[in-house]
């Protein structure tokens, strides 16, 4: 069993990512807790990037056995916005905010991507997800949070706030790249378990 | 004569704060260039944080005598939007979306702030500017930019795009964020100057 700690404040976010974890019967050796660590997000367009030097700052710190993620939604029309700025953006100018940029616009195409730096036994390793889908014509749906309720994922007529978690683990950007890093870390734990007492009769390094 | 470096690529911004350090005497005794240094944002509603940390985090890599400077509108109808952000929102919706998000809206108070981080002798001050003001209800103007072509001081029916940039700094933000930054320059090399034998002569310290 392994301790992960998620750095977030946002329990949206770990309540989807442990109900991934015990629908991929990875309860057993995968326990995640949110920290309280400090999250350093950068201003960039790449959240790839923001997540890296998050993870980076903290490791240079001397902490380990963590995962940061970060997520945005990327409109098209309006040239990625609101992108890796989202959570600021729904808490000032909001869905409605979005909805009326978006007014007389036709392409309503836009994507959510997610991703995770993931720092175990000292080591940094990304994982991304997407969804693409479009933006509807007015808020549907009380599930979820932030932009749940005004994204359609291509597959489906419902929004993210329609749909129950176990629906939107589907779909959602987050849940796949969620599930690369625990395929991943499923994988290290069961080729290469140093501290166990099986693993060090095979002698796996 | 100091030579400071400005960690920034705006050629607009440096060009604003050369006009201002011969305004006020000062370029026989402050040199200021562009810095390929990097600026490392993070994301925070507060500017001062903003600027605080990307100068630590150089100074913590050894280097000092630079600044940074960060700036931002806040809109009062929109929660303070587009803030910190305003570099990425100025370059996805533009001009346009602030204007469309204002439609129909009759509050259009605004306000422009900038902060400065300065690393001086190893050591870090802040300084910080502001002008409060309105949005205009259509872009005019082609100086500055940003959002100068839709922004209206208090005290002037111009937009900041309209003038010229030694009216511009008559009231703008990040003008008085530099005037507080070479005032304390000015009185700091003078009343305490290093290694400058008159200096040393009455042995301050």
């Amino acid at each position: 069993m392994i301790e992960l700690q998620f750095v977030s404040k946002n329990k949206h976010k770990l309540l989807e990512i442990l109900s991934l974890i015990k629908t991929m019967n990875a309860d057993d050796i995968i326990k995640v807790v949110l920290s309280p660590l400090p999250k350093i997000e950068i201003q960039s367009n790449d959240l790839v990037e923001v997540v890296r030097f998050a993870a980076q700052y903290l490791a240079e710190k001397g902490y380990t056995n963590f995962f940061i993620e970060d997520s945005g939604l990327f409109i098209e029309a309006l040239n990625g916005f609101p992108g890796p700025y989202s959570n600021f953006v729904f808490k000032t100018i909001g869905l409605e905010g979005i909805l009326k940029l978006l007014r007389g616009v036709s392409n309503r195409k836009a994507y959510f991507m997610s991703a995770i730096a993931l720092s175990f036994r000292g080591e940094i390793k990304v994982f991304i997800g997407k969804v693409e889908g479009e933006i509807s014509h007015e808020k549907r749906g009380k599930r979820g949070f932030g932009f749940d309720p005004i994204f359609i994922p291509i597959g489906s007529n419902k929004t993210f706030a329609e749909m129950k978690l176990e629906e939107k683990n589907k779909f959602s950007h987050r849940a796949k790249a969620v599930k690369s890093m625990i395929e991943y870390l499923m994988q290290t734990l069961t080729s290469n378990f140093h501290g166990n007492s099986v693993a060090n009769i095979k002698n796996y390094d």
